[in-house]
């Protein structure tokens, strides 16, 4: 147990990093916004649904995931059988959503993945209904294998709408 | 307990909410990427921070949440004194924040925070070494206030270095 | 947005409820111990395993569950096929699981079941050494069911070995 | 990534741990029930609490933890300032409670606690309401000290009502 001061630590680990840090003297509003680079599209099959109202925590609904495809730059293979979407919705009609459930790569890589997000009907600026429907996907890959990179970033996702494909479309960035 | 058709029921909140979804015929690569909007500049003073080496999931370390003020659009407020950051680091430096605390706006509304997120020290396309510190910000906001659109969209974060004070700055965007 | 002290709106929720609330004047060692009651036993089949190795969290093993039985008193019905155990294990043998799934009883009532718990090679007092398997599973039933009390209350669970079935029999307590 | 049959692992570190296994014949209703060691007993002081109320998850209640003791067989020590208990209360009464804090032995050791649990107003069997305040403490303490065994356990706690003491009294119980 030592302790330290925390911004000594982190800037240490910075510089063994040979990071180059840019400094700002003003700060409000931020000059730099972060960028969102496409990392993969997810095409899942569902089960059929079922559902637990009135739980302490709200509705329960459960959708299996029962199989599927993804692809993006350097990764590509297929959804394994077994997974879940375990959603929660309170009586105001907002969902908590929480899909469960691994993917294998075509090099035979299993990759675990926790997809926590929001389906939220609400309004933009100009008071417009709006559907909003975001996730921060969480992987556990090898992490020496090639697809280590994904266990070391933040993730957002968002559904695409096809009628191409029955199921859901997710694509997913890594925020930059 | 009802089974449903989840995919059904999605729509059918759609159509309530009376949003427009647009379908699209082909679907890969998305000709959409979703918009980071700036929401919010959090300034956080930091405490003595200390660390648990060795224990079963890694070295924790708590780094105290002492104050500090906030400011963006629509909102402002000071940072409350009590929360802390408890972070966890493998072997291999990877680190997950988790900071829990709580914010009140300068009309006297609470807001609590639960941000996690990683810092890792990984490498950028070109082999050069890269500092990355993300996280994704959650809200507690009383729903019917004018501070409820927190509850309901995702957030991300990053840090900015700055000499101008004495702590962390850190700037979170809403995903749009 | 109310401050209040805790303790009495604890003391005044006690005395809402009508409970007799014993006070006691020395409580070191404490003279109470809480009972266990035995609520139910669960029998549960399980797919072939996969591993991911090397995770940024250790080892990851996903184990389906795919069905199975449970009986106590006032509740007997099925597992659902479609669950799975995600076992998290460290580098010392140390094992945290993760047992995400559903039950039905034979009156048709979903209920969502989240199995937390760890499982270490350990040692005794007298040094022996001494395998530990204790998980403490939250339900979700309908707030308003027969099944009710399952959400309001914490478990404990360890298995028990047995010839006679070929899966995991699990026995569960409810902390009295 | 390796496919294996768990069960088949398990008892392979069941036999590398040397443990004698007993093997039933007939397992309902079982015959063993797990005993309950007293483990210690945290006196904890509280600081004024607020709360947000209609949050999308209910009503969120921060108590801050401001120290206190604690004490068990082979343990001791102090309860460390700035920790702090994170409850919700849906609209039935029922609470969660998640107390984030860290404890520092008598002979200089951090140990970090998150203690979940349920304070709900429930009926017993005979109908007569009953207060239930129940929690499962899960220690991070440093997996080669003297305190290693907190890590490899699970817990369980309940309150204890003291004149003597200003604050919450809560006791601690191995499950054997």
């Amino acid at each position: 147990m030592k302790k330290t001061f925390w911004l000594i630590t982190l800037l240490t680990s910075l510089l063994m990093a040979g990071s180059t840090l840019t400094v700002n003297a003003q700060t409000y509003p931020p000059k730099h916004t972060p960028e969102l680079e496409f990392a993969l599209q997810r095409k899942v099959t569902l089960g059929e649904a079922f559902s637990i109202d009135n739980t302490q925590h709200g509705r329960r609904t459960v959708i299996p995931i029962t199989g599927g495809t993804f692809e993006g730059p350097g990764l590509k293979g297929t959804i394994i059988n077994g997974g879940a979407d375990y959603q929660l919705a309170n009586d105001k009609g907002r969902t908590e959503l929480e899909a469960i459930y691994c993917i294998k790569t075509d090099d035979g890589v299993y990759i675990h993945v926790r997809n926590r997000g929001i389906i939220a009907n609400g309004k933009d600026a100009s008071g417009k209904p709006k559907f909003y429907f975001k996730a921060a996907p969480q992987f556990e890959a090898p992490a020496e294998s090639k697809y280590g990179w994904l266990n070391d970033a933040l993730f957002v996702c968002e559904p695409e709408w096809t009628q191409e494909f029955k199921g859901i479309v997710l694509n997913v960035w890594r925020v930059k």
